[in-house]
């Protein structure tokens, strides 16, 4: 039984400073964690409950689909990150470190070369797949911007699991078992999740979908149509391929465009200076041609041009997503000093591409279709060209998804309308395929006696971020609602009486009754604490019910609350224990 | 159930080349853990269900005592560590890291610090103590030479809890319970042990003890009174004063002593030479003066020279203990090239000392008494000095246990003779006292509303250093042997049948039976595969009880075999599911 007037917490009544979201807020006002380096955070008694049934809800799903639990160091040797070059990928994100003897290591920010080697070493026939193992350990990522509590932290808990098979079809069967078991999860966890198309990131690999919970504060946003079951990362959606208009282009022209900064001021000047006959210029006419760094792994810089169109911005995080593990960033004046060919404002493709005068790589977002015509830079400051058609004006190095997508765009499957919304990544499914093995070496003898190469999957949950998100959908003003599952206990009483009298009696009895049941009893034994503050902590810290025992005792009643529903009944103290053994046990 | 044929395990028939104890042999071989790293291990499924059930029995007895559990990162900031002294005492000992913005941190060799600051964060007030809280988590320290497997890791599973009362008598207690605790824990982890006085390191406060299995292979030595009750670590051990001999002994006197490199050389050639008239010279007449060099935590060297009796040997791991956090070492070449006073081979007190000619510190070990005649160095090559009496000749500094304790040493209690062994450290439980407090600034208000610092205990249990030790208390030649408790299974079933045939069907009939009534069973379900290779696997794998379901089947029987007990015993089938549930029920 846990006892309020020992138990190692302490309730805030005020928001902490550093806190932007509500799970963040809640979980350190209600005493469930606190913070102890950026992005690092320690877990209190009651916090570490409901990790621990968090990952009990995780672990029993994978026994059940047969993965076998086996738990690698966090420390690791530098050489065997070296083999897949991610000692080098990771870049930034890596926490690296040396021992005494000055050898190189790092802190796991995930593990599939740990377990590609492991395979290996023990297994070498078709005979011994296919397997799939995991573990839940604490892993480590030098964010960038460690934010929003348990969302994104540097240090954190993570299921990562990975699964060895002979053939392609093994892997699709490891992979829809792991989603599968991933979709128990979240059910039983109460949280509520949307499959999307996801992109491979710095992994490799093929296939890759995954888990959002579908929340306001989430730093990924997906579409989904409106229409059909397509949903996607905002990163990886692709473009409905648009058919160019069929008309018949007038010859490019240069134009003076004076004191046109903007895409708006110039599609106002043209439509002043020079009309269309069939229609007004629109801003969709005019393409705009985005000048990005990229910075590879190994330091190295080089500069990408996108090509968009005017009304659509380029969404630098979904570029990245593409050129991964090189990181993306818009060129800086002194990058532009180095490039004198590239006319800031009036860049246009015709000096665009590998083979051009500047041989700088040019890459079309896929909307700017062959045979579409456009408006845009001449690459003399204060000129445009018109009529300048993709095709027959000029070509680019290749196309890349670049513009960010937006509510309304057609759904790349039914072309009807998608929708936008944001969400938490809770889990990642992930045909890996034979990158990992192939560089590692990991291969077995088929049925024929030939060494086959192993395919993977890759498959994660964060734990402790499952721990905020579920705090984020189960809150209110007051504090926060546990589910039953995960609840730290199952039902919180609250005393309002005095050591030694009748109240505290009859709620210390029916404690005990209640855990002599097996139920998991908070009881507020506190002494010298007002009915008020005992009440408001029991709504902030959350356990779905909660049972005052207080002065309605005098009628022979306790009160039942349900911090779910809102809900305040009377109930007979002899009813008591049933009642509440009963809720808990409908869960 | 686990199952052989899909089990993730592969034994091995030979030792691994790197074990040089039988629990790394023996846990690698049979396919409990993996080297991943220098002084890092991988798990497998076998091995993390055995570390998981030691620590839910370690989690059961602290969570019985009233401590309560809380989880801190291991990735720590450096100025808290600065605040206490530690970023620097620890070491080279201490993994050392930098994130992207260059801020240091450390991985937790132990968590002291978080603690102090956690209580101090959380509690105010005398009403809040005492309080006890704990944490099962991986630790990190920079071991010099990682060795054998799991007893010295450089990443480990470690319980490290705290205490935090108000006055000493709070501190007395809470190190009472935490003891009693560690007891039970041994006890029901059938771990013999040992509890022995130690120092306390580089930890600072008081009264400690350590758990020790006795255990060949361990690296610890320690003393017990063969009559009293006395025990300790001999690097905390203190001399039983000794009296002086009451003769009025002759005046120094300075004698050539050519050739006489040992100290064996040297009484040959006095009792040759400068015989004695009482009796002959004996080693222990010569004072030896041995020169080392510390090496403080922030770089700095001192030297120090310290007398022992020329039978005995200095101990560096005892001295080293007692200067804590400094390190011991040998003063080298150059060291004595920098101190042209000290003349090798030939050194005497009377050059000694921080007021001498030399200014080097000199300790005496306590069995050097005042009053005590020696023959020593004469601070000139070739020649010695006999009859220079302490406190009459010369005087020291102060003293410092510095000979390496022997078996027949007189215990400092009772002065019957002690004898030695060797033991593993499992656990260590120590009265910090208000070090932390004081520094961190831990205080609360006692009941006359006076702020009064608080006093602390820290308490250590090696988690995965337990399942090697208890690897290494059970197992013989043929592999493990298992106590129930932490058996990764109940029993272990090994059938001899083909697919299909009715050794097989009635053995996996008699494991789901097994299973329904609550066991955890293994099944040895591998097709093709001898029973001679099963037996000698089941009997590295090492489970309790191993039934045979084989030829005897025939008969009606299986083969029940107790692998602590070395027995084979013939039960009819009809019998055996009641047989082994009693067995695994009686523990």
């Amino acid at each position: 039984m846990l006892r309020s007037s020992t138990l190692f917490v302490r309730t805030l009544r005020d928001d902490p400073a550093d806190a932007e979201v509500p799970s963040h807020r809640l979980l350190v006002r209600a005493g469930y964690i606190r913070r102890a380096a950026p992005g690092g955070y320690t877990w209190l008694p009651l916090g570490w409950r409901v990790l621990r049934k968090v990952e009990a809800i995780v672990r029993d799903e994978m026994d059940s689909m047969g993965a076998q639990e086996v738990h690698f160091p966090a420390m690791l040797p530098r050489d065997i990150y070296e083999l897949t070059g991610r000692w080098d990928e990771y870049g930034d994100n890596l926490f690296r470190l040396k021992d005494r003897k000055g050898a190189d290591f790092l802190l796991g920010p995930t593990h599939e070369e740990m377990f590609t080697l492991l395979v290996k070493d023990l297994y070498s026939s078709y005979k011994d797949l296919p397997v799939s193992l995991y573990q839940i350990q604490t892993k480590y990522r030098d964010e960038a911007r460690p934010r929003a509590g348990l969302l994104r932290g540097r240090e954190f808990l993570m299921k990562d699991s990975y699964s060895f098979d002979i053939d392609d079809a093994g892997l699709a069967a490891s992979y829809n078992a792991h989603r599968d078991a991933y979709e128990r999860i979240f059910t039983r966890l109460k949280l509520p999740y949307v499959i999307v198309k996801a992109m491979s990131g710095a992994m490799g690999g093929s296939a890759s979908e995954e888990f959002l919970a579908p929340i306001e504060v989430g730093e990924d946003t997906f579409v989904r149509c409106t229409k059909c079951d397509y949903s996607a990362n905002t990163e990886a959606v692709t473009t409905a391929a648009l058919s160019p208009d069929t008309a018949s282009y007038a010859t490019a022209a240069v134009v003076e465009t004076p004191n046109c900064p903007t895409i708006a001021s110039l599609v106002d000047f043209l439509n002043a200076n020079h009309a269309r006959s069939d229609r007004a210029w629109k801003a969709s006419d005019t393409l705009k041609n985005v000048v990005l760094q990229l910075r590879h792994p190994d330091g190295s810089t080089e500069v990408l041009v996108v090509g968009v169109p005017g009304d659509r911005e380029a969404d630098i995080k979904r570029i990245e997503a593409q050129v991964s593990p090189s990181e993306v960033e818009p060129l800086d004046d002194a990058g532009f000093a180095k490039h004198p060919g590239l006319i800031r404002g009036y860049i246009g493709p015709q000096v665009l591409g590998a083979t051009s005068a500047t041989g700088v790589r040019y890459l079309l977002d896929p909307s700017v279709v062959t045979g579409s015509e456009w408006v845009t830079g001449a690459n003399v400051a204060g000129s445009h060209v018109l009529h300048l058609v993709n095709g027959r004006d000029f070509t680019a190095d290749g196309t890349i998804e670049a513009v960010e997508v937006a509510a309304g765009d057609p759904c790349p499957t039914c072309r009807e309308p998608l929708e936008i919304a944001r969400g938490i990544e809770i889990g990642h499914v992930f045909q890996l395929g034979r990158k990992y093995a192939d560089t590692l070496g990991l291969s077995v003898l088929d049925q024929n006696g030939k060494q086959v190469v192993v395919t993977m999957g890759s498959y994660g949950i964060g734990v402790s971020r499952a721990v905020a998100s579920i705090a984020e959908v189960f809150h209110d003003d007051l504090g926060l609602k546990w589910p039953r599952a995960i609840s730290p206990v199952d039902v919180h009483i609250v005393v309002t009486g005095k050591n030694g009298d009748d109240i505290t009696i009859a709620g210390e009895k029916l404690a005990a009754e209640l855990e002599a049941q097996g139920l998991e009893v908070l009881i507020d034994d506190r002494n010298g604490v007002s009915p008020g503050v005992k009440f408001k902590d029991a709504e902030l810290i959350g356990i779905p019910t909660i049972v005052v025992v207080g002065k309605s005792l005098a009628e022979g009643n306790i009160e039942l609350r349900d911090r779910h529903a809102g809900t305040n009944e009377a109930v007979p103290i002899a009813d008591a224990v049933q009642r509440v053994v009963a809720l808990v046990r409908e869960g």
